[in-house]
């Protein structure tokens, strides 16, 4: 029998199947230098060990999104290497921050199945989980992706659809133990602008545009140890292009959206993320983000941004999400519902 | 009189000549990091410190090929400045893993001479040895270069040719301090397979592959400090491309690897190795092993799987290594013969 | 009113104004390795922790240049981020070495102005200082930039031009507290040329070339937090191409220089700079130095060598620095004056 990973097709699920991911990985600040060659991240807090202690993390954790890509990855060789599309995310947590030593292992419950009309492919929901090295919850989140089956003349399983919700609650954010804006250093951290300071509707271009070369998105999606076969070899695609994984999409834009939203130092939830547009090594990749609700936490001076995040190739300055179909516009590569915590 | 190396030509060597090679180098976290943005690796033990502590390892050691690459790149430029091409490796051990922290010095002994017939160059043998900081060997190996006489009307030395073992004896393989897999876990490790599960004469197919692209092979040469002008000068060859470093295909098929070896963990011995054609940016490069033996080791739970591990450019499902000629078949790169410890 | 920084404009700075950068930057074992892998460095000190322990060093330094990298992006956003050109800088003084660990931030007091003729543009004159956690400096420097006006009809402001010395007298500057190359491993180091062994006037041809690749420039000048649009954003320049950080060719050129200056361990100070062409992605890059001075300093057997270090697109063996008009040569990227510690 062959030795090496198939990957699981549609009817390899059931709900209520739990996956114990492999590969388990040591977060280093050799991540956090990583990163910062191939994203242009200026946030004060993974920046600066000295501004993460100067707002009470005992510390210097790495972005959230390392710690996001890593888990996500994960579960890609279980879940998603036969996948025809990555659907959407939901309800995703951060826990607590992750810190260089911390040890990301993943697993993943089968909470929802929907077999497709034409019976070639079907929806898979999973529920993930990545833990650290002391047994405690570093992420969760959903995720639903489409898979194709192996054999097409299997019976469709029982459709079960979760219930997920459109967005995290502010009630169930979590904030990092300790941290403390009442003291925030404004200038250190770049702009002024604090939560009051966003109104709800809110647009912010982010100006800033990224050409995405043929070596970046592919040594980041390695470095998640993300093994989808389309990110690496041309080969495995018909028009013989590498396709930049999405999470790349989601570091660069949050990176661009340093400017302007400076001080949304820390994502403390994900509500929704879809990946309209697939991105390629010669598209230049620009930002802009709309506030969608704003709210304070019980933690001192710590508020909440909820912000919609969409990265664009080629600039739109009218910063226009769907056109008048109600269709995405052309050239959206991104659309992210986050939770960013910032000064109150 | 010039400042700079010009490198050491065929009549610069002597049979017992000792080199110190220069610039000793410390391996940190970022060595980790960057290698695993450079080879999609997912072996458990360098990706998890949690995982390495399960196994009996005091501290997280880094991949074998990390400490082979610097302790290879510190001989070039005293070895294989003006080297024609690479002959080969032989008896290659690595005697305790590199960890975060450790420095790495190298130094070379000349074991043989060999003056071509053609009076312009000739095979020079080197035995190398890496020691850390405390003096200790961490890896040694031989190696034969051939490389160009400065002066062709210089007389030929005497002919030394070294006896080099084909293969290490698996009775001297170094199984690293406190190693034992009896608890090993496997469901981390990402595949079930153990020992007894591979054939000797059993070849596996590795499936995935990976286009090389301009920028890696540079940047993981240069991590070595390797300074073979080819590597990085398009203006260093006719063809104005720049040739990839060999051990970075050594680097990339040993990751490819995982699937099928995901439990081969740890690179005990090298064996042979052969750089069969040159690779550029561009090629996809596919690997498949074959498994030439199999033996236990004394430490518990500890086997040992001896493996021709073969990268080509572009896949080849038939795994075939030499063609009717006995040539390599087309599209072989590198034909690598080395020891990897697994769960017995 | 808009959130984004617009930089800031020639009538927005004012002599005596002092600027406190944002994003304050931890300096890690990352960056070591990340410079490693972009530049073919191989100086014995920041490469080896042992060797940095054998001459003095309490902890193990990186590179100066990773220091001034960091510390100089600091000031990008808002010194020059309307730049039309960099047109130098001046007494620059490494202070003490950066280690992992520090988090280094920047602030800049305007010494300088000068309106241009034309009423679009004008220099401004920056002295800016680096100082790390423990609020010591580590590195300061003087620069000056031409900066567009957004308001042509204003007035010129008076004309403030500072006095800056020509080079740093040797007598300030600052050997690393403990520095003593009395023990000094040559073979280690790589080379056997002390401070007496260059003669002033002598040159020195580095030999080595390294073509310029896409990705990596971009890589570095992220790394350094450096935001300024055309390096990064092939839309931001009417060519269609990204133009290389001069940063980068300074960290090139220093590596390359260690064929012919192995000894040359630490950069003690800037005398002067000037970018005088733009590279691009597929320039090969070569490098030459020339003796410009040599003094002894305090520190037991450290001496101090003043250096030109030249970059030029393509190798120039002639080593020409400026035409019969003495214009810089056709090919020169850099003109580089600095101060190196070297054995005595």
């Amino acid at each position: 029998m062959s030795k090496t990973n198939p990957g699981n097709f549609f009817e390899d699920f059931q709900v209520g199947q739990v996956i114990e991911h492999a590969t388990p990985r040591t977060v280093t600040e050799g991540d956090r230098a990583a990163y910062g060659s191939l994203y242009p991240t200026r946030f004060a807090i993974p920046s600066s060990a000295a501004f993460a202690a100067s707002v009470g993390l005992e510390q210097h954790p790495v972005e959230e999104l390392i710690g996001f890509h890593i888990a996500f990855g994960k579960t890609v060789p279980d879940v998603s290497l036969n996948a025809v599309a990555n659907l959407g995310y939901a309800e995703c947590r951060f826990h607590q921050p992750v810190v260089p030593g911390d040890t990301l292992a993943t697993k993943s419950e089968v909470i929802g199945l929907k077999q497709n009309s034409n019976g070639k492919s079907g929806v898979v929901y999973v529920r993930s989980t990545a833990t650290n090295q002391r047994g405690e919850v570093a992420i969760d989140w959903a995720r639903w992706v489409m898979v194709h089956k192996r054999d097409q003349s299997l019976e469709a399983p029982e459709t079960v659809i979760p219930e997920l919700a459109k967005a995290v609650d502010p009630k169930n954010l979590i904030v990092p133990k300790g941290l403390d804006f009442s003291s925030y250093d404004f200038t250190a951290a770049g702009e002024l602008h604090r939560l009051a300071d966003y109104e709800i509707g809110e647009k912010i271009d982010h100006v800033d545009g990224v050409t995405l070369t043929a070596s970046e998105h592919q040594q980041a999606t390695r470095l998640w140890q993300n093994t989808a076969k389309v990110h690496f070899n041309v080969e495995a695609r018909p028009d013989g292009r590498n396709l930049v994984y999405g999470g790349h999409i989601i570091s660069l834009a949050r990176a661009l959206s340093f400017n302007g939203l400076a001080n949304a130092q820390l994502v403390a939830a994900i509500n929704a993320g879809a990946h309209t547009s697939p991105a390629f090594a010669g598209d230049t990749v620009y930002a802009w983000s709309e506030v969608l609700d704003r709210v304070e936490t019980d933690a001192p001076g710590v508020g909440a941004l909820r912000l919609r995040l969409v990265a664009t190739s080629g600039r739109d300055e009218s910063m226009t999400l769907r056109g008048e179909d109600a269709k995405y516009a052309p050239g959206v590569l991104l659309d992210l519902d986050y939770w960013a915590l910032i000064p109150a």
